[in-house]
């Protein structure tokens, strides 16, 4: 076998840096797929749980990238560091991974490549089993009416006919139009016509879209300052220059954005900032818009969470109160229902709504329509709204447990914010450099929790660890078991 | 009421006109909707079919668009010609419409909206119910095993469990890409791993995905003149120099293209010329792949009805052929199985996998899971290939149909080409000259049957009319009727 361990520290650690040398000395190319942890542990003679820690350090490294459901692979450029043998030659940028290429790719292909070891994105966490995983963006399947869903799904499909199946409107079905628009403004008070509705394939293909009819390459584009990177990762990838503005608790710190030059659009989060979780306030959410109808700006209101809201005051969307036709909002299914159903809107303004459309058209024709006619029929029912009422009563309990269990076992070691709203909170561990983030997460990951660093969501990461914690999965029971062993965790450290 | 009609001549032209000048005059401006077709035969107190002819011709003209189940509207751009009354100023190419854009658009979207008015794709062509229409591109619904699609259906739902509902890989469930792998090659010679599959939202997202990852601004990519328009309207959105080759009876003339210089890429219809039906001979198929291998070309081969072919003996797909990684091959369940799916797939050489992957996470974050995992079980479980075989025997009969009715009702008249292989066939009218193709089409719309003209699909269209006509969705017997009233209708001109 080609991996020799050194008999020194942890097991995963002698593994990991048996792997690390292997990659290092050019013995596995970038791009070459590393075994399954099964079939590795057997090899090396490891539990399977000790390879997956061995994999995650690699991957924290930036050694090594995960694809759910395809494996491990070699990253495409290596992280920089003294090599102990010479590295093989490598190519410009993210270029030289595998088999020699034989076409020459875009540039906004070239930039996708060049970014891809920063990760964060819902489709590109690795995902293994773990009794206490604070995973962020999955609802508690429990919870969800799946027999409604499956009962109105077989409906629907047993009602299939030459219409049906055909090709259908590529902004989307218009029963669904529909019911969204009701439901959005009883809900969210978003005032739109079914017209303005996009049916897309989740929230990132409306980043996509708004990518593609809103941005040039070198646009000054602003994020905030940390964000989820499915935000920053397409639209760098085409071309934009994206421009950070810093949040506080109150969400986007609009000042600082007022005074950026030439900014030609924003992407804000302000029902609850992700992951920071500030709630932007009124105050700021007028001047965001006066901003924007000044500079010609379009504000990307993406709210993924909206109706979550456990204290304060409703504040109402952006969308609601845009008199200027510069809010284009955003929401999804995935954190209503479940993210497989690949299932979001774009509310545009009514005179971006032929070009969107045809962006759409363009993209894909349309979503298939199966699923979004079953959607429809799931809110004219009533029970999304049921659903959604529910979850609220269920999540609010989460997060007191959250709330509680942090105060019990990590009171005065770390705090937990943003919990006003939304699905998960922001934990702060105090005395941990966020140099060592990865390695509490790896504790963590050996004592069945899964805890997700905040450090993918900055740019500039912060000096202090922090982690994501999303409630909305797990028990009451468990979040405080599973809250005990973080701290049992970062006092082995 | 608004419209006067003048008394002159049918009454849908009547209409027609009526409804033209209220447009030049700038009573509807650019992007209002017009009434449905219901309610203006109404208040204009003519039949509904009367109204949807007047429409039609407008549609034809270029004064209107129509868009699927949102109706139809004012074009952008109003074709050239001296009008009755001064029109309302407009801005440039297609800015102008409807409501003041508060927003400016990017330069892609600038180029979709300046060439949206040219049509003939699949999502975009006027539905209404004709008894026997041509319409290409839909497969005979009662020809379909819905049965046993909704029973796979029922019992995928019913398994649904969190791994299930939450993301998955965005390239496409492992288990749709393990059935493709294998059906391709068995059906179609496709030689890949399913790594090398990429699950799309049906062809057009196969289209949209090749113009990101492999064509900058200003690349000149060949297509084959006349091309399904759902190649060049997104291709040059994407800012390509597109360069048309002609077809013969062999299909794409790889002697023209080869003369060529720069050209990045090719898209080809190898199996079945679109629309014009030719098959790609083996010669000109080994020729292509060579000069792809010397100008490190990529071609696209498009081999989206490749399953039917009754003529001949079958020619390997280009892919099979391709020794150097150049051919990325592209197929849908749109023609196997039914277009509202919305699932294709696009094989890419192995150096491009991780680059198309992370092109479709940023499009899309991945393809809902339950139809593909459908999709999986109906490969698996032979039905796919059952089916496969029961419509190529029906498709054959209606084929045999329709070039019996084509030399019965039309010989000498008209002459029907491209049948070997696929869905359709190309109606050619010897005397008609290609400028009266619209007014053919309606003839026959007020006769009850759709027909489809060809000049879409050309950049610069021949002199002659002729019209795709798809046979797959009628019966023997309709088919015939068909043909026989399109022959009444061309002499009633």
């Amino acid at each position: 076998m080609w991996l020799q361990l050194d008999g020194e520290g942890p097991l995963y650690q002698q593994l990991y840096r048996a792997l690390r040398r292997v990659i290092l000395e050019g013995a596995l190319l970038p791009g070459a797929r590393l075994p399954a942890t099964r079939s590795l542990a057997r090899e090396a003679g490891v539990s399977r749980n000790t390879a997956l820690l061995a994999y995650e350090q690699l991957l924290d490294e930036g050694y090594v990238t995960a694809r759910t459901g395809s494996g491990t692979f070699v990253a495409a450029s290596l992280p920089e560091e003294p090599a102990p043998a010479p590295r093989p030659a490598g190519g410009s940028g993210g270029r030289s991974r595998g088999p020699a290429p034989t076409l020459a790719v875009s540039a906004q292909a070239r930039r996708m490549l060049a970014q891809a070891p920063r990760s964060g994105v819902s489709w590109d966490m690795p995902r293994r089993h773990l009794a206490y995983d604070f995973r962020y963006g999955e609802p508690a399947y429990a919870d969800l009416p799946l027999e409604t869903w499956c009962r109105l799904l077989g409906r629907r499909a047993r009602r299939a006919s030459a219409v049906r199946l055909a090709y259908g409107d590529p902004a989307g079905a218009p029963e669904l139009r529909r019911a969204l628009a009701g439901y959005l403004r009883r809900a969210r008070g978003v005032v739109c016509t079914p017209e303005q509705i996009l049916v897309t394939h989740g929230s990132q293909q409306a980043i996509d879209l708004v990518g593609r009819v809103l941005i040039d390459p070198a646009d000054r584009v602003a994020l905030e300052e940390p964000h989820y990177t499915g935000f920053s990762l397409p639209l760098s990838a085409y071309g934009a220059e994206l421009v950070s503005i810093p949040v506080d608790e109150q969400g986007l710190c609009v000042d600082e954005l007022t005074a950026q030059p030439a900014v030609r659009g924003v992407c804000a989060t302000p029902s609850h900032q992700f992951p920071t979780g500030g709630v932007l306030s009124l105050e700021r959410r007028l001047a965001l818009l006066s901003w924007a109808e000044r500079r010609a700006a379009f504000i990307l209101e993406d709210d993924y969470d909206g109706e979550y809201r456990y204290e304060g005051r409703p504040v109402p969307s952006l969308q609601s109160l845009d008199r200027s036709g510069r809010v284009l909002y955003m929401g999804t299914a995935s954190k209503l229902l479940f993210p497989s159903l690949r299932i979001g809107w774009l509310v545009v303004p009514e005179p971006l709504v032929r070009v969107f459309s045809l962006a759409k058209a363009y993209a894909d024709t349309g979503s298939a329509t199966l699923e979004q006619r079953v959607l429809a029929d799931f809110i004219e029912g009533g029970y999304l709204e049921r659903h959604v009422r529910r979850s609220r009563v269920r999540n609010a309990a989460r997060r007191e447990a959250l709330n509680r269990a942090v105060e019990r076992h990590l009171g005065g070691t770390a705090s937990l914010a943003g919990t006003r709203a939304g699905l998960h909170g922001l934990l702060w561990v105090h005395e941990l450099p966020g140099a060592r983030e990865a390695e509490l997460r790896r504790a963590c990951a050996a004592r069945d929790v899964g805890l997700y660093p905040v450090r993918p969501y900055y740019t500039h990461p912060p000096p202090q660890a922090g982690y994501v914690l999303g409630y909305a999965a797990l028990s009451e029971a468990d979040i405080d078991e599973g809250v005990r062993r973080v701290a049992a965790a970062l006092e082995g450290l």
